[in-house]
Parts: C-alpha cells; sequence; structure tokens
C-alpha cells in the first residue's frame, strides 16, 4: 500500500509539472471536457427524436476523434471526416439500389464491391502524396461498409445514410465550435516559436561549443547517446540537436496551419507558412556546421591548448558575434520584423576576416615544418620561441598530442597505462600476439604500434600526430568561418519570410511613432 | 472530357509505377479487402442473432481502424483497442450503477462525469511516455461515453458494454487473423532493410564526396532544397540525407516491432531491435562527416585544383577505403553475420595514415608562408617551383580565389562580372552608395569592396583568400581522417549487435560446412 501511495504521488508530481509547464494542456483537456458534455447533451434533449439517439455514436466518435490540440489538425481532420463520409455515403447509396436489381446476386454483388472499394481506398491511401487524406481514405471505407451492411439487414439505405451523416456533422461542428472559441490553440503560432526556438538552440550551441573549444573541456568520455545520435542532456548537443531534429514537428505543424484560417498576428490569406520551415531549414544548414565544430571537440585528435591560445580572441569574437546575429534573427522572427538598414552581417564578417587574416599570419603553427619536403628551409626553432617557448614544449608537445589521440571515445583506460604499454609493446615487439587486448582498448593509433618496429619510425609518428592534431585547429576555424558564410543564405531566405509574409518594417513604425 | 481521359491515365500509370516499385503495397491493400469480406460475412450469417447484426459496425470499424500495414502496428492498435474497451466498459458499468443511485440527478451526475472522464483521459495521453497509448485513450473515451449515454438511455447497460466488447475482439481478431496469415509484412523487417540502405546511401555519398572534390566538380548554382535542408535528387546529398532523416521512421518502426513475435530469421524473443537503431544511429554520426566534407564542396571557398591533386590517390584510396568497409558492414547487417577474425579497419587506417603523412610532407601548401611574422624565412619560390610550378601560377590564383570565393550561393551572376565590378569599385570608391546591389548579389566579400581603399590592400586580401581556400583542403582532410575515426564507433556498436542479436559467425559456419 505504501508503494502505491508513492505511486500516486509520483503520478500526480508529474502530472502537476506537466500542466505547470504547458498550461495549455490543461486548458485542452478541460475544453475536451466540454464537448464532450456539449455533445451528449444535445443527445439528451433531443430524447423525443428516438433516432438522434439511435445513432448519438456517430456524433461521439466524431467528437472524440476529431477534437486535436491545434485548430488546424481539428479542421483538416473534420473536413476529412466530411468528405469521406458524404462521399461514401453517395456511393453507398447507389451500389445498394444497384444489388437491389441484382436480386437473387445480391450478397455477392454487396462482397465484391466491398472488397473493391477497400481494395481501391487502401491503395489509395498507401500512395505517398495522399497520405494527409489518410483519415479521409479510412473513414470513407467504414462509412461504405457500415451503410452497405446495414443498408442490406434494414433495407433503408437512405435512412440510415442521412442520419450518420447529419450526426457527424453535427459532432464536427461542436468540436470546431467549441475548439476555435475557447482559447484556441493554433499550430501556426506554434511552428512560428518553433523556429524561433531553434535560432536561440543553436545560438547557444554556438557559443558553448566555441567556449568549450578554447577552454579545452574535453569530454573524458563522450556520451554514447552522441555517439548514436540519441537525446541526450548536454547543453551544447541539445542546442543544434533539437533544431536538426524539428524536420518533422516543423512539416506536421505547417500542413495543420495551412488549414487554419487567418488570425492574430497571421492576418493574410494563404500565409506563407511554407517559409517558416524554409527558414528553419537554412538556419538547420547553419546548425550543421556547429554540429562539425562539436566533432572538433568529440574527437579524440585534439589541437593543444597553447596553439588554440593564440587564436583567442578572434575565434571568440566570431562566434559571439555570429551567436548574435542568430539571436537577433530569432528575436526578428519571434517580433515579426523586417531587418533595419544596415548590413547585420556586418560586424560579423569583419571578425570573421581578422580570423582569416591571424590565421594567415600564424599559419606556421598549424603545420609541421619538419618534414617538408622542401628540406633546405631548416626550422629556426628560435623564432617560435619568441613566440610560443614551443622548443621548450615540443618534448611535452610530443607526448601530449599522443596521449590525446588515444583520448579514446570509450576511454575505459586512462592515457598514462596506454602510453606505458605502447612503450613496452615497442620494446618487445613480440606482445603483437596480444591483439585482441589492444583491439578493444584504442580506436585509431591500434595498428600503428604493430607496426612500429623501431623507435625512430615512431617518433616520426608521433610527429605526425602533433601535424594532424594543429590541423584541427585549422579544420575548427574553417568550419566557423564557413558557418559565418552561410549566415547569409539564413539572412536571404529570412528577408524573403519577410517579404512574403509581410513583416513590420522598423524604420516605418517608427515613424509613425 | 480528354483532360479528364489524361488525368486518368496519368493516375492509372502513376498507381501501376507505385505497385510495381513495392508489391506489398498491392498485397496489403488485397489484404484489406479479404478481412472487410470476411467481417460483413460473420455479419450476414449471423442474421438470425439480432444484436449481432445491430451492433455490427464496430466489428467494421475495428477492422478498418485497427489494420495496419506492418503486423507490429496492428497488434499494438488492437491491444489498445481491447484494453481501452475492456477498461472503459468496466467503468462505465460502474458509474452507469452509481448514477442510478443518484435518483433525479442522474443526468448531472453522468455529465460530471464524463467531464472528469474526458479531461484525464486526454490529458493522460498528452503525456510524452503516454504517447504510444495514445490511441488507448481515445477509444476509452469514446467507448465510456457511447455505454453511459446509450445505456441511459435504454437502461442496458451490460448488454451494450458486452456486445460492444465482443464485436470488437471478433473484428481485432480477423484483422490480425488476416494480417499475420497471409503473407505478413513485418516492421522489423523494414527495420532491418532500412539500417542496411543507410550503409549503402552513406557509402554512396561518401565515395561521391570524395571523387567530386578530387575532380573539383562545383555548383555552378547550389540548388535551394539543399540549402534549406529539403529533399532533393543529388545523389551525393541524398544518400546521407536519407541515412539522417530516417531517425523517425526508425523509432516508429521499432516501437512497432517490439510488439512482434519471433519470426522468420529473428527467431528470439526480446529481439533486440534497439541495437538496430542503435548502429544507425552510429552510422548517423559517421553521416555528418559526409554532410560538413560535402559542405566543403558546397562552400564559396574553395581549395584550387592543383593542390588537391598532390593529395589525390591518398584521399581516394581512404574515400573507397572507407566506403568498402561501409558497405561489408551493411552487407554483413544485411546477412546478419558477425566479423570476422581480421580487423575491418585495418585497411582504412593504413590509408588514412598514409594521407596523414602526406598532408605533413606537404603542410606548405596549405599555408602562405609570406605573410608569416617570422618574417627571416623569405619563401623560397624555386622550390615550390620545382614542386609545382606554383610561380607560373601564382598570378592567376591570386584572381582565383577571389572569383571562387564569389562563386555565391545564389550566383545570379558570372564571376566574371563581378570581378569586373570589384576593379570598378576599387578605382572610384564612391560607388559605395550603391549598396544595395552589392547586398544581393555577393555574399561573402561584400563589405570587403567597402573597405577596400588601395590597390594594395586589395592584393593582401586576396592573399588572405588564397591561403584560406588552401586550408579548406585542410578542412577536407580532417574531415575525412574523423570520419575514419568514427568507424570504430560504428564497428563497435554493430559488434553489440551481432553479439546481442546472436549474428551468425562465419567461421563456425565454415567448419559446419
Amino acid at each position: 500500500i505504501v508503494e502505491l501511495w508513492k505511486n500516486v504521488k509520483r503520478v500526480t508530481v508529474s502530472a502537476w509539472e506537466m500542466g505547470r509547464s504547458d498550461p495549455r494542456k490543461i486548458i485542452f483537456s478541460a475544453k475536451m471536457g466540454v464537448a464532450l458534455i456539449l455533445i451528449s447533451l444535445l443527445i439528451f434533449l433531443k430524447q423525443p427524436f428516438q433516432d438522434v439517439g439511435r445513432y448519438s455514436v456517430w456524433a461521439i466518435l466524431t467528437v472524440v476523434v476529431v477534437f486535436e490540440f491545434s485548430i488546424g489538425a481539428t479542421l483538416s481532420k473534420g473536413l476529412n471526416r466530411g468528405l469521406g463520409t458524404l462521399s461514401a455515403g453517395g456511393l453507398a447509396l447507389a451500389m445498394g439500389m444497384l444489388s437491389k436489381l441484382a436480386g437473387e446476386w445480391e450478397e455477392i454483388v454487396i462482397m465484391v464491391t466491398i472488397f473493391i472499394i477497400g481494395f481501391c481506398a487502401t491503395y489509395a491511401k498507401l500512395y505517398p502524396t495522399m497520405k494527409a487524406y489518410e483519415y479521409g481514405f479510412r473513414v470513407f471505407l467504414i462509412t461504405y461498409c457500415y451503410i452497405i451492411v446495414s443498408g442490406y439487414r434494414t433495407g433503408e439505405f437512405f435512412h440510415t445514410a442521412t442520419n450518420r451523416f447529419l450526426l457527424i456533422a453535427l459532432g464536427a461542428a461542436v468540436s470546431v465550435g467549441v475548439n476555435v472559441c475557447i482559447y484556441p490553440i493554433w499550430a501556426g503560432e506554434d511552428l512560428h516559436n518553433l523556429v524561433a526556438k531553434n535560432f536561440t538552440g543553436v545560438a547557444t550551441s554556438l557559443e558553448g561549443v566555441v567556449n568549450n573549444y578554447l577552454n579545452c573541456i574535453e569530454y573524458e568520455r563522450v556520451p554514447s547517446k552522441i555517439l548514436t545520435y540519441q537525446a541526450s542532456d548536454d547543453v551544447v548537443y541539445s542546442g543544434y540537436r533539437s533544431a536538426v531534429e524539428s524536420t518533422s514537428t516543423e512539416d506536421a505543424l505547417m500542413s495543420f496551419a495551412v488549414w487554419e484560417p487567418p488570425h492574430g498576428r497571421y492576418r493574410m490569406l494563404r500565409y506563407p507558412w511554407k517559409n517558416y520551415v524554409k527558414v528553419s531549414g537554412a538556419l538547420r544548414h547553419c546548425a550543421f556546421m556547429v554540429m562539425a565544430m562539436h566533432g572538433c571537440i568529440l574527437s579524440e585528435i585534439q589541437a593543444p591548448a597553447e596553439k588554440r591560445q593564440v587564436f583567442r580572441n578572434e575565434l571568440k569574437k566570431v562566434g559571439s558575434e555570429a551567436a548574435k546575429v542568430l539571436r537577433e534573427l530569432g528575436d526578428k522572427v519571434k517580433k515579426m520584423e523586417k531587418l533595419g538598414e544596415e548590413d547585420i552581417l556586418f560586424e560579423v564578417h569583419e571578425a570573421a576576416e581578422e580570423l582569416q587574416q591571424r590565421i594567415d599570419k600564424k599559419s606556421f603553427l598549424l603545420v609541421n615544418a619538419d618534414l617538408w619536403e622542401i628540406g633546405n628551409r631548416p626550422r629556426n626553432e628560435n623564432d617560435s620561441q619568441d613566440l610560443l617557448n614551443m622548443d621548450e614544449e615540443s618534448h611535452f608537445l610530443e607526448y601530449k598530442s599522443l596521449s590525446e589521440a588515444v583520448l579514446d571515445l570509450r576511454s575505459v583506460r586512462v592515457p598514462k597505462s596506454w602510453e606505458e604499454t605502447v612503450a613496452a609493446d615497442i620494446i618487445n615487439p613480440a606482445n603483437v600476439t596480444d591483439e585482441k587486448y589492444f583491439r578493444k582498448q584504442t580506436s585509431w593509433p591500434a595498428h600503428i604500434s604493430f607496426q612500429a618496429d623501431a623507435i625512430m619510425t615512431k617518433q616520426e609518428e608521433s610527429k605526425t600526430y602533433e601535424s594532424a592534431s594543429s590541423l584541427t585547429l585549422a579544420t575548427f576555424t574553417s568550419l566557423l568561418i564557413e558557418f559565418v558564410a552561410r549566415l547569409q543564405n539564413l539572412v536571404d531566405s529570412f528577408e524573403e519570410l519577410g517579404e512574403k509574409a509581410k513583416f513590420k518594417d522598423p524604420l516605418e513604425q517608427q515613424e509613425t511613432v
């Protein structure tokens, strides 16, 4: 009993939480209750009409089935249901008359028509473009079978058909009425908010990625949820993931939103909902770059912290400017304002260019000159020492890069012990038999240790990794710059949306004030 | 009439096409027809029982609603419906008895209970984890209202409830029977095939990306569908897009597959369908890298073709080896085989390392030494000439990088004309007023031309872009290497799947042969 009481308490708490976080759900449930009361009230009141009571089930059924969360969904379902019933009713009446003519073959004719209609309707609803009307086909089929069968039983085709249709219309009217009149929930508004929210999510992710990268925050152990692309509560990750994953939600909301009449802030026939989805798609195109940048953090091969610091200010500036642009665009989407006169991208382009120039000047940091084939340019260590004290750290880096490369995706062991194992392996190449053990432990440099038959080779390879790790810095930077380049595309689709949806012009507004 | 005839012809053709590409759809439609005939047959036969005929609608309704494409979906809907009806029936009976006790307040009590039940059921079904049972709640609500209302009218609570339940059970039995016995369509099998197909898709994309990159195939005009992440028929793009986008399909199929009994090749209770989704997620994690590489092709800033050729063989080898690994894994998933003894990743790791070493040796190609701050190392042009005849081409490259940077996302104009405009702008800085014109035309270097007040600056910037364009080559390579690194994760999750799903061991098979 204590157990049961706990469960009840838990359910109550989570129900309360849900209600608090989205009060619309409570309101919607209450609306559903009101609609049901209304429809049963009608049935009680009209008790003198025997038929209405008898077919009352259709009205109740319609209310329950048609009553959807958003207005658009309710309207589209109601219409589907109405059309399906009407056309099936007509067809069933015609078929019923025909089957009467068939005399003693009546049953067979009915069977055959049921099969044919069932086949055609099911086949048609599987056609991709018909998916939106899936529900209509279902209703069509139900109605047809019902009218044919009950008509056969009672002989009252016409009566059944009209009664059924009237009660379904009644049910649909009540649901739509209640849904629209009491605190309407619009799919279009949801879509609008979703798109605006995605902007914030990507902006947060972008800032997080850049900061984590600069502060060299690494994942001790990358959550396996990220590796298999499942939802996770990592802030950086969930920001862009929700933007990337919202495709299907957006499509669903759009398909409902197009059914909705002009309302609230969307006073316009044929409101361009499609363009919201398009803006969101352009945002997604940017989000993929954030994703790739996040990949640089998740990666095993990491650029050394010292080198990242060289570009710290520039990277940070680009990141924050880009996030600012995203936030501003998101805000404009939310407020439904057009862009101002000044170029919103000016500052971020400026910052990106500074970053590019900086990279250019310091690009020697990204490569390993020792191995260049143009051998007549010996590396002057003193120069680099001036800049970074690389000489002192070079020994450290050599190991660092290897140990970082070992930051295995599963990282079941501390890197330290790996280094020891590698060392042991090089001294004693007979260890190679131990293959299974290695394969489980490391992902990337595994087979290198098998090749390594001389310490010489190993050192060269360790340098290879050093330069590989530095190149990831170049990658990160390129991706960030590409992100900035993609912003233009986003701004373009935003402007198209602003044009089509007749967003307010901030300049005109100021004038009128 | 000609118009109508054309339409009819078009519809027929597309229907035929659909049937040919997926014959299961035809079979499914025929099954639907058979199930409908069976259920109406039962109703005809049992005509002596008046009640059965009267409530026949429930059986028909159940068949139409429960009959879904895959077995898993049918079973889960059938069970939802059964449970919903049963529990609602019980509750309604109890409430009906209670309301009788209320005497003259009966109507009010009924109304209140309808409201409360409607509210609770609707609220519960909005709870995220309850989404799978959404249909059950709906049926619950319908049943409750129907039994209460019709019970009130006729006073036969018990009679109505049992009749309804029996007929729904009959309908569900017929649908499940027909669906399972005649050519069953399993959601699990669909899931299995989808995952295997994703492997091929990503492999094709990867090869396509690497080849396009090496052959310097650029998009004259990037399809705006790619920029807004909509479906497009670009082969490279659709390959990874379908893998990335299949998340929701996979989740849906999995939720159905878990309902299916052991069958065919999946003879095992609690078959690990979840792991298929996990493998697919790991594949998606790899696909994001392909996506980022594709981004390098889509980008405005492109590495010069000559430099790409330097790494041609290595890039190509890594690309084809990685694609081979993907294909092999996909094949293994399809055939349900475990991996062999040898390390499937050995060759691709080897190739990746060669690429890395090559990059290391040639990394001077990626940077622009002229701008290095360590000024005492003047660039020896002759050396590079030995390698690439860079000296001769340097003038060309200088323009090339700029003109490539102009390969605007929308590229409404030929790059040529842009260069001319830039030149004009530099000579005559007063042109800056023409801002709108510029903003529409270019995306990336737009504001540079406004800054440019001396040809000197412009040349420096053009070099900046030259080095930026070379760095994208480093980016492409890094991404490819990161892709290879992520393969390990994919192999791991594949092995987990193989373990849990008890895939065949190729070695054991050979022994038994």
